[in-house]
């Protein structure tokens, strides 16, 4: 995909997830291009696919209305993720985690490490986190030998929060968002643990509870706020890198 | 899809699973044509489908080859569909089983039961259960509220053993045959005590094992036989179904 | 313990798990001494131990009463069987079977295939199926490496049903009992198959609903008898064979 | 069991579980009497208690030796602690968690919180929070409506670490002792989610990891301290409150 046509998708699964665009909101080419601006291709190229990915539907006319995606498709999509990434962390564990790759998780570690341990974070912080957190899932979804994990994922990552490439941040409680993904970041601990120690059923069962990180912990550590005007979603894919 | 689309494919898939068409074997469209008796149109369709779903890979010039799928592969499918399936029954004894469902699902058993309760089984009988299988599963599937399961199966499905709706029977050996899925019939009967009771961790880990029934349980419940020929896939999916 | 006394326990506990002593009954030494043609000293020691086990209570006066264990707890004791019987499996799968257990289960699964293949089975045969199966979950203890496992059975295997040295069989319904049987050791194929190959979670959620199998399989595999007279409970464990 | 002896039970089970007691050492009634200001009958009670706990070992002559406790032995026991508890949160979370336990967990919750949220611990927030994770266990094993699971844990408890009442905390390393059990706070407030939510496969999955605490987190979480001058073991069970 070209580059503007990357930045174009980007922006607007970013609006969706943030609710910039609500749900049963219309969306039209030309207002969209002239906001992002970039001409008309690219966004009629973005919109096809989020289309496919579920999270624009065609509306009568000739353009897209944005899908209403309930809290209950995204928690089953969060449970389809933990079960296959977890499966994934049992069968590396089983097969044995060679030197290199218990090196390269290693560092993930250490690097969290860093960020978590002067007791708070900041946005840069979180970004960095976002960074070793996606380095750290495709390693051992790697590490589990078993490809077919990946494929099913990518039926799954479409919607907003069920993939470990997109987080939002709530940046008005940095206290919660530090509570929140140092204790996801005490998981990467423990996981790692299990992985080197071939403890295939635990490393599973720590795999499963972790794929909460991305939604239901901000509920679990810290009250719901009611305004959202704080909420930073982080989406950085492959897709984006490869720019 | 048109009729003739649907047999041809079929057809293919059959011959792929059973290893008529072996792995490495280039494949054109006349002489496929002519083997089905079919015009050339339904058998350039097919092939697309068929590499869509990996199990045919472009070759150079014009035709296609059937591509290797090992064993290692196969076995890593069976276990995202284990786990998948294995999450679609612990949602489903943690939402409630209903009446209904309860009731279709007791209606599985009970022909089940027929079908075995004589002590062995011939070849219309295995058709027989793969029909109810597929509807267990499928109700189970349903009684999840998650759609993101089936989403998730769908890019699994396709390889072969990998899905329900494939089963490999080897019609030389039907002793052995009697035995496995005698064996999975409890399977069902086990993860119903589970579903009516709210029991979704045993729910779970039963279905989870189920799923080595189609291919697993081949070699542990019998010696592998050498040749093949014996060998008949029942593939009936919903596709079909609906010609 | 002397002969005699072991022979009293044993009796006692047999007339305790098939309800020929009911709950609330009132139990006395000189009765029961003449019953099982004994002096009073080992039936004195045998309900001191069955009080110690909780099968009997003592009543006002110098007597004890049969305690009533509510199928509540029959079944929170099989639960912790489970529990406790799948740790043991996983650990053994984590740390390897060796070639001497592995032959020595491999002979448990091939006795079992023998008793039944030809498809029904008698008295006899339940007998013979129940030393290997003691047998086959001991091996499995041992190979875990936990002597802890050992220990906290040890607290629960005085409930009737709840330890694996008890199995109760219908002798009106031999072929609810075949069914139920066949599909315990079906499992037993299965546990085998997950241990040699390392799958320690596979092993874990197997053993775990094998439990099941010494009590909820009677309901699961065909609807419960009014009478009971037909009820024989094979009870023979390791302090039985010592004598 | 008199408060001079609870007193020497406790004293005499710090002393082996830091070491200061070495296993192997030789231990009589006169010098710990005099050590401890107790008369003689005190000290033999607690000898015998210890035997039977697996801590001491009659040596030849009238003493007692320290037994030496394996790593692999005490690892042992916290898997067989995490099965059990975990099951007690599975069907804690299957029969659903009333009102009054909700809230009694929901206040172990909040004063965790308390403890927690000023970013470091002294010594006295950990025996708080010893105090508090006991009565957090406890409710959960009660709410599961399983007595057999007591009973087994109740054969599990006397081997240092095993136990949810004996806490070991390195005063040396705050920081470390606060990563730890702050992460072990945050399982409790998962377990919660989980338990409240009715999902009995995750509440299970997320006590069985939870065990960890007591032990392995120590090492997980931080490096390994050379010299153990610093340990203090924090033991504070039942029994003692019923002085």
């Amino acid at each position: 995909m070209s580059k503007p046509g990357q930045r174009v998708l980007i922006a607007l699964r970013k609006m969706i997830a943030s609710g910039e665009l609500a749900a049963g909101e219309r969306i039209a080419e030309i207002p969209t291009a002239e906001l992002l601006e970039v001409s008309r291709t690219p966004v009629r190229i973005a919109f096809r696919t989020l289309e496919q990915e579920g999270l624009l539907a065609k509306s009568t006319g000739r353009g897209y209305t944005v899908r209403a995606v309930s809290p209950v498709e995204i928690a089953g999509a969060v449970e389809v993720r933990g079960v296959l990434e977890g499966l994934a962390a049992r069968q590396a564990a089983e097969r044995g985690i060679d030197a290199e790759v218990r090196q390269a998780l290693r560092e993930c570690l250490d690097q969290g490490d860093r960020l978590f341990e002067k007791g708070y974070v900041v946005e840069e912080d979180l970004e960095g986190y976002h960074e070793l957190n996606m380095r750290f899932h495709q390693l051992i979804l790697t590490a589990s030998g078993n490809p077919a994990i990946t494929d099913a994922l990518s039926r799954n990552d479409h919607l907003p929060f069920a993939s470990v490439s997109s987080l939002a941040v709530d940046l008005h409680d940095m206290a919660r968002e530090y509570r929140r993904f140092n204790f996801a970041h005490m998981q990467h601990h423990a996981v790692f643990d299990a992985l080197v120690n071939g403890q295939g059923a635990r490393a599973e069962a720590i795999m499963r509870e972790h794929a909460n990180a991305t939604l239901r912990y901000a509920e679990v550590f810290g009250p719901a706020k009611t305004a959202s005007e704080g909420l930073k979603v982080i989406h950085k894919g492959q897709t984006e890198d490869r720019e």
